[in-house]
């Protein structure tokens, strides 16, 4: 038996993360020791999954009071509203990146001295990190109810522990289940272009061993016509409180159409802090990423040269292609989520 | 302008193909000298598009007569039944290649002698290949009433040029709709694991200055919720007349679920040749490819050591997504190709 998988960590002075480029073919890890660093770490993926950059997010501010040395409480709360800025600009879809950082600033308001400002912000980024693996728990023991000895399921991209803290959203539920001794294969879809299915969920569940095999995202109908799929769990990177929409890897989508199709309950799987009770679907940005993402393949071009491509990377599901919403608090159907605001 | 793409034909005494394993970074022609070789190339998907394999196979076998040096009309025909089976084992899925070997042999069942039997077998073959060019102009032709100025299309896979002798099937259609002036714009769908749309599709209307944007397979859905996809056109492998389901290149299955899930108009283009009179669905063999082309991209390796995958290389489209099967002696709904039967 393997140890935990760990993806962000808080050392004195530092944060340490599992570089997740260089998945799974060396575990690297990556000690980062500015807010810069890690706002860089976040805008190039080396840290990913919208958990686990919230936590990315609130370490980076931590680094931030952490190494600006001087100054009066004033100075110190510029200092961190820049880097809040910096961070702020590094994705713009998940909503964990944007809750964390409120909350950072949040307790850093309510600091009486420069002192009291540096630990706040610290305690408070140790406390988001260490409530990730609890709500991940929880997650999965609400969301395990859900699966049934015998299922054959289908995630997309990684919603593992390697999207978190540990543990994981979506595989936090196959995890329980598992645990639980249920029978459980899951197919993971390689989810291009950045192939997190194919480089992270397989090999997070190779590690424990549990069942998995690699599919391209195009078969995952080819295998419900045939029975082969009796559920679809997948992360989230925001849900809209309002309405039930689902914000997710690109991909996600199609998955959640074709589940409709063959009648296949289609469960998300996300902590609280993925709900936005602010915003309508409408308001919600899309990153559009750089297209080298789709005309290469590591190093490998796979397209001619001067080819135009587009590169979204999330996509948005419907309520009414959503079975459940699993969070730590319970789980919810879509249209419910608007009675939850706070 | 450049030169029409011709992707087989016959030269004394062998055959050249365009190798399209190097595509698009090379066009390279490869010599075929025997119909072994040939077997090889289809196997190995140098050349590959069911009607291209179909003219392959042909070819294949009047190289197998033509190198076959002595003996008497029963010793040739024996060589070239022979050189059928072998052939035939190339690849199980697309209609065309039986359909071209048992036209071979029904035409050399006919020899009287020897030297008749090489020349008739030569001369089909040869008649195979160019009836191929003028089947897809009238697959053009008529389907090019079914596209309108302005229509943004999606495609999936190659079934263009590359995919025949020349012109292509749904690539014929929205060539000519380019030709009479249609204002098109193709959306490529990559086409994973084996990325035909990426490395093919792109490549064959780049060359003709056909718009053209490259996306990946599980990135449609999301064009179409957003109304960028007006159309949706791809190829078939195989096309069962008595249910009308259309057996084509993984992923189109996945395709023709959102296109009905956006109502948007899912066509299928292909010769009279990719249609099976004699079959039931439940009798297509889906080949089955090795999981190397998914867990590598050209020599890169995607996936951690001993994960498991699966590689059904095409899926079976139900007749209730398809809206139009467009064939050069008509376009057809997929119910009415059974009273077709001849």
């Amino acid at each position: 038996m393997v140890g935990e998988i760990r993806t962000i960590w808080w050392e004195k002075n530092h944060v340490v993360i599992i570089d997740q480029r260089l998945l799974p073919h060396k575990l690297r890890y990556l000690k980062i020791r500015s807010y810069r660093e890690m706002a860089r770490a976040i805008k190039e993926m080396a840290i990913r999954g919208a958990p686990a950059i919230g936590v990315a997010a609130a370490m980076g501010l931590a680094l931030a009071v952490v190494n600006a040395k001087t100054g009066s409480r004033e100075l110190l709360m510029k200092r961190l509203r820049e880097a809040a800025e910096t961070i702020r600009s590094t994705r713009p879809t998940a909503v964990n990146l944007f809750w964390a950082i409120d909350r950072i600033l949040s307790v850093a308001g309510e600091a009486q001295s420069k002192d009291d400002l540096r630990e706040k912000v610290v305690n408070e980024a140790l406390k988001i990190a260490e409530e990730d693996i609890e709500v991940n728990k929880k997650i999965g023991e609400n969301g395990s109810r859900l699966i049934n000895d015998g299922d054959k399921i289908l995630t997309h991209c990684n919603a593992g522990a390697l999207a978190t803290v540990g543990y994981g959203t979506a595989l936090g539920v196959i995890r329980t289940a598992h645990n639980q001794g249920k029978n459980i294969l899951v197919y993971a879809s390689e989810t291009r272009p950045r192939l997190q299915g194919a480089r992270l969920t397989t090999w997070e569940l190779i590690r424990e061993g549990i069942p998995v095999k690699l599919i391209t995202d195009n078969m995952a109908s080819f295998l419900m016509q045939r029975g082969e799929i009796t559920k679809v769990i997948v992360g989230a990177d925001r849900i809209i409180a309002k309405t039930g929409h689902v914000v997710n890897k690109i991909g996600t989508l199609t998955h959640a159409i074709s589940a409709k199709y063959y009648n296949i309950p289609f469960i998300v799987a996300a902590p609280f802090s993925s709900i936005d009770f602010k915003h309508s679907v409408d308001e919600v940005v899309i990153e559009e990423r750089n297209i080298r993402e789709v005309l290469y393949i590591d190093n490998v071009r796979i397209a001619p040269k001067g080819v135009e491509a587009i590169n979204p990377a999330f996509d948005i599901t419907p309520p009414e292609l959503v079975s459940y919403i699993v969070t730590e608090k319970g789980v919810y159907k879509p249209e419910e989520l608007k009675e939850l605001a706070h």
